[in-house]
């Protein structure tokens, strides 16, 4: 299955997309798309349902965060043995964890606020894992029973703040949009094969990032596992599993994003986002102005 | 106001704390202690409530972490110029910021149990901050009025996990029971002044730490602030503010918890803690045999 969370910012209902590629409404059956409704006996119901019997939505609907009530967004860094290479950075020999505020999360095709003063706004496409049932102490070859699905995220970083404000990263990662999810939550069924997922991100159309989960250091199972021994993982908590070579960051120079750039970028099976990005200054403008953001 | 939450794990409802220090149920007013309730204007509303008018709770009643629907979890590090000193780490010019995974958060009474094969569980008496009013690009003039209250977080901290297996801070910080909260969220009107707050943290019965809030390298103010530049804090969001000095890894030689011990700590006006650690295999087992756990 394909399933999305549509409508108004922080007031999503959950969807699915059908065998035609269309946006059908599941609200009538379904609060959110969170919590319980995230466990493999929640998501086997919604399979027996017929998508021609569900009300079809117009294709322009926004799209929110493909999962709703994430407590946790955990983040895989240098997670790509070519990507560690580009940052001059070894090769970790346990995953590096670190933390995005989960109020960072957005739709796959809201824009991208640049935060106040911000100029080093860069970014990384990744895979994210979204947790479906609770897990702790799981072994590796279990792991993927706890996953209800996965989907694209453009893991926004802001290096100055990563790397130059003190401690750790998690203040460059977690500014307001730094975490478009989406466009849809994909159960494993769907997915052929985790370890041959290429992923790519453009900015203005020009091809910035290109890669395979085939070079991934820890594979999801392994990445799933290894977190349940330091924390319980929930259901609706996302972990993004690091990106691919091609961050502005390891451009000579380097490159960041700048009002009005236009990154698109997506997965194998897991579609595609669009993000138009915006200044801070410009957005709190449009905003007073109470011109459309969206 | 001394708001509680109380009842079985996974299912607290509100309560407060009265002036004659009974327990007093708030059910039948609030659904929970969690998101729009913690707005300046919803507590005002509380303070309405005649507590003799709530019903009586016995005092044995289980109390859980004193505010719900958290999702963020932040922790301050090295934030007492006492304790840096301890550590031997230098003074931070800006706060170090850690997460702990908010599915850590546990009551104050609750036990702690000793991760697996863990041998470096370490305790942190702190003072906590709950967020009431989503701040984002606050000032720390008006930071406070962002703030539900205040209460006692024991931050506690796996060091072998923390320090020794790559990356940040969050993999020692996040393991369940690691972040027992409360006895009570207590309202800011109820605090004389929040930089002359005695905390204290004893292992049975032995004072460890002992410390005061003036010595905070960033104040609660600060923080506040300092945070809602780099990510937007929600209501519920929880900012534990570093710990004084006379943590067992800066002991010689250290000294570390092990299943029996009995820690009480507590800050001036915020109430007391007590929690009995227990070593994972002997939780488990006692779980396995349907003993009572709490």
């Amino acid at each position: 299955m394909k399933l999305v969370r549509h409508g108004e910012i922080g007031d999503e209902k959950p969807g699915l997309i059908d065998g035609e590629g269309e946006l059908r409404d599941l609200s009538g059956v379904l609060r959110d798309l969170c919590g319980p409704a995230l466990a493999p006996a929640a998501l086997d119901r919604l399979r027996l349902i017929d998508p021609e019997t569900l009300p079809m939505l117009p294709p322009e609907t926004r799209l929110g965060p493909c999962v709703g009530g994430t407590r946790n967004f955990i983040a895989v860094g240098l997670n790509y043995a070519d990507h560690a290479e580009e940052t001059g950075a070894p090769i970790p020999s346990e995953p590096i964890i670190f933390n995005k505020a989960p109020s960072c999360l957005s739709g796959p095709n809201d824009p991208v606020i640049l935060p106040k003063g911000s100029a080093k706004t860069d970014w990384e496409v990744e895979l994210a894992v979204v947790i479906g049932t609770r897990a702790s102490y799981v072994h590796a070859n279990e792991a993927l029973n706890y996953v209800a699905g996965i989907c694209v995220c453009n893991d926004l970083s802001e290096r100055e703040y990563q790397f130059d404000r003190g401690g750790t990263w998690t203040k460059g990662k977690g500014c307001p949009t730094f975490g478009p999810l989406g466009p849809w939550l994909v159960t494993l069924d769907e997915v052929p094969d985790l370890k041959r997922l290429n992923l790519w991100l453009d900015v203005n159309g020009e091809r910035m990032q290109s890669g395979s989960t085939g070079t991934m250091i820890f594979d999801v199972p392994q990445i799933v596992a290894y977190l349940s021994h330091f924390m319980m993982l929930e259901p609706g908590d996302v972990i993004t599993t690091g990106t691919p070579p091609g961050v502005g960051l390891g451009r000579k120079p380097p490159r960041y994003l700048q009002s009005g750039d236009v990154v698109t970028l997506g997965i194998d099976g897991l579609g595609e986002q669009r993000q138009e990005v915006v200044a801070f200054d410009d957005w709190t403008a449009k905003v007073a102005a109470g011109e459309p953001t969206n």
